[in-house]
């Protein structure tokens, strides 16, 4: 019995790891085309989210299976709930790819002057996030998971300002607010993807240490914002 | 054993339908706060949401303990399991409810002439959903949790022709871009909480007849879509 609840439990392990690099390569490839106005890789990034929704449901399926079958206590539990979490949080940045790539072909067919302000760097900032949080999963190093923490504000910030600059572009032409509309929307798809991240990491953490540290930022402020968008 | 058992499930479902219903005050005060301009109430929405995510923590910490000292299994291991992922919902709504109230705010200072559009429409049915959606959970109810999975391509719907008129209005004065995008923010914001309202009615069918609907959507349509902002 043992050893059979260890094979599942690697087998869980193993399919939310490939969940990880199916999501990340999404992500990265949103931002790509994005980037270089690819059209293509953007209609591979939407058509690819299927995967990302099977691979969901079977994960879910897998944890049902496993509580009910094995009743795992302390810290498998404690995992096996976490890694529920994940994967609808992996899920959802997945959606967030597919936001981006659809973005990607509405900016080719609306091109805007001033290309992509924020966009590269909160790129850049999200995708580390991600990458840390998921390899802090892996390899269950809560250390990593702090990392991601401590970047979640710079994200909001960029996010803040991207806004605020593509408001002032949208005033001055508007022949810009199309285009705008959707760097907003890819700033935002980003934002949401380092809060994912931050998501991700808090259970990483909480897997090693059962300490749970979400919310942490209402425990930091939680006066109203009085900028736009910056969403939860 | 098992009288205490049923006693902590007990428990558990008062907490979460505690839950549901100050997240179901928290949209209802927001969208009045975005209708009538109340600037006090927008403000009793964002400060509110602190009780909010202390109760999402109870609850979680409540099914862990469930899980890990009792070790349920059958109908008692799925409802607990969907009351995991429901309260979750529940917090999200929460943050969105946060979200429009912002929009409150900023719209007081920022009026624009058309005012509504959609607006009303849209959360006249986002909140039909989430009593539907929260009713269906309380009583047990998966044909109630049928009638929101068929509400949510209308709101799909007026939240794109929404984005759509915005737009345009933002078009001819741009003195309508501030508010415009405010009412974009409110329009996604409402179409989230018909999605979220949606993920639980889904659950609520789980729980009746362990069958899962998820993803229903694209077995439906997996074409990419055209039109902006139809976010996930």
């Amino acid at each position: 019995m043992q050893r059979h609840f260890e094979k599942e439990l690697d087998s869980l392990k193993t399919n939310l790891i490939k969940m990880c690099s199916i999501v990340e390569d999404a992500i990265g490839s949103a931002i790509k085309a994005v980037l270089d106005g690819d059209k293509e890789l953007a209609q591979r990034v939407i058509s690819g989210d299927q995967r990302v929704n099977s691979l969901e449901l079977e994960i879910d399926n897998a944890i049902i299976d496993l509580l009910a079958l094995q009743q795992p206590v302390a810290v498998d539990l404690r995992f096996i709930l976490a890694a529920q979490k994940i994967n609808n949080d992996l899920e959802r940045i997945g959606d967030h790819a597919v936001n981006i790539a659809e973005s990607a072909l509405m900016l080719i067919k609306t091109p805007i002057q001033e290309p992509l302000l924020e966009i590269p760097k909160m790129a850049e900032i999200a995708q580390t996030m991600l990458r840390n949080a998921i390899e802090g999963f892996i390899c269950s190093d809560p250390q990593l998971g702090k990392t991601v923490l401590a970047q979640d504000d710079i994200i909001d910030e960029l996010n803040k300002k991207m806004v605020g600059d593509v408001i002032q572009l949208m005033k001055t032409e508007k022949n810009l607010i199309d285009g705008g509309l959707e760097l907003i929307r890819v700033s935002r798809n980003l934002e949401r993807v380092a809060d994912l991240a931050t998501n991700i990491a808090e259970d990483v953490i909480f897997i090693a240490q059962a300490r749970v540290v979400k919310h942490h930022a209402e425990e930091k402020d939680s006066s109203p914002k009085e900028s736009s968008f910056p969403d939860r």
